[in-house]
């Protein structure tokens, strides 16, 4: 059981309005923040199809209790407001450093000592930001994947001086809404899933980008030998190109090349993945 | 279809005695070599369990098909006479280097200018040995996987003297006998379910070893977020600590880090997997 109540989310873009909604969902009394009303409008419309998804594709929520959500979720543009009676805030705003460290230097002012604070960020280790949020003991990263109703792991990651019967409540409360806690004992970049993810997507754009193997007989041979339903090129596609591109940008020599492949071969051509109707595969 | 119709199997180990028997199974006429009459009895225990295996678990195989597999295997421990009317020699020797140049120089003096030479090995490349065969173009590699009746990928790997056209035969035949043929365009160390695999393995004892995260954490992150049925310590225990162990040891420093602590964490316990009843679970 968790004896957090109230929780505010930061940021109502594709993650935070799903980490909103699967709050509300679950019965909590949610404040969902963005920056304008453009922005909250977005958000209105995001909760929208966050109905009728629930409605399609979790179980059971096809008995009113998805379009019920809608009346737990509470919109705002007042950053102070949103987050003045919060148990728990948790910012899913963009990856930008100094726009994350501005936010909680005002968030830590504005909300009351008791609340706690948690990035979404994937990219940003929470010691980054620790300094900034004022109260570093109540700061930790709980960190969601896309699709939140299905792909529903939290993975909980504290810095050094995270007081750890905080972690411990917010383990219980990603229980509480549905979520599988992952626990990291240490910060660790890319957690649990991208310190997986990564270098599987490499390994498996290596052996395409250096001639060895076609896309589909990659994924052909790691589907019989694992019997995984997916192989890395299906999972690239499901994921969309760019952000593996982005990440191999940003990493090694080798990873540098790699994402040259995946642009001039992919990206550049408009194959970006299912989302765009191609990408190693044709859909 | 193939116009290989003699095959011989060189070793008749694990892996060997599983290529021997598919091969047999789906039709052909197969010799199993290996060294002394010590070895052609442990042959023969391999086959009687592999009877009892394909009758479980392969379809179909229970309507006396996988008892009469046996009436197409011939054993030998005579090398010149194994492969003197072969049209394909499956070599699946153990993997030291002089040891399979030794049986390539001496098999590509006893065998017909047709015989097509094939290595099983996991390790070396094929350009590693064509000199020995004396006909480089007529020599590649055809690699399985354990437990061949499922997992059956069977990667083919020439070197620049490959003929293309044994290639293509080679091809045909994995087919023919059930493989699902895994065609790798250039060599690559590791072909491509290693080239996958290690790095993934990698990366998951990375996440144990540092002390990030618990085993079982990892495997449920990669199996929720992938759908994926196994996760990867999952694969550890399934295929025993020490072949990883091994290519760890061999690696690069931050391997060669994983394999100490794999070794003493597990291998030294006695935790080597399934097979010994504990590696990262209990069985």
């Amino acid at each position: 059981m968790t004896d957090i109540r109230k929780v505010t989310v930061l940021g109502a873009g594709v993650l935070g309005s799903q980490i909103a909604f699967q709050t509300a969902f679950k019965g909590f009394e949610v404040t969902s923040y963005d920056i304008d009303d453009k922005a909250l409008d977005a958000a209105r419309g995001r909760f929208a199809g966050l109905v009728d998804t629930y409605r399609r594709e979790v179980p059971g929520a096809d008995d009113g209790s998805a379009a019920a959500t809608l009346d737990r979720l509470a919109l705002t543009s007042d950053l102070d407001a949103a987050v003045a009676d919060a148990d728990l805030v948790i910012e899913a705003i963009p990856e930008i450093l100094s726009l994350k460290q501005d936010t909680y230097r005002r968030i830590g002012s504005a909300a009351p000592e008791r609340t706690i604070f948690a990035t979404n960020s994937s990219t940003l280790l929470p010691s980054d930001l620790a300094d900034a949020t004022g109260r570093p003991d109540r700061f930790l990263a709980l960190h969601f994947a896309n699709r939140v109703w299905s792909s529903n792991t939290a993975e909980v990651m504290g810095t050094e001086r995270t007081d750890p019967a905080v972690y411990r409540r917010v383990v219980e409360f990603a229980t509480a809404i549905g979520m599988v806690p992952i626990e990291l004992h240490k910060e660790k970049a890319g957690y649990v899933l991208n310190s997986l993810l990564v270098p599987f997507l490499n390994s498996a754009a290596a052996l395409a980008a250096g001639g060895y193997a076609e896309p589909a007989d990659v994924d052909k041979t790691w589907k019989i030998a694992t019997g995984a339903p997916l192989g890395p090129f299906q999972i690239f596609d499901i994921i969309g190109l760019t952000t593996p591109y982005n990440i191999m940008a940003h990493g090694d020599e080798a990873a540098q090349k790699l994402a040259v492949w995946l642009k001039e071969n992919y990206i550049d051509k408009g194959k970006l993945g299912i989302a765009s109707g191609e990408g190693f595969y044709r859909y």
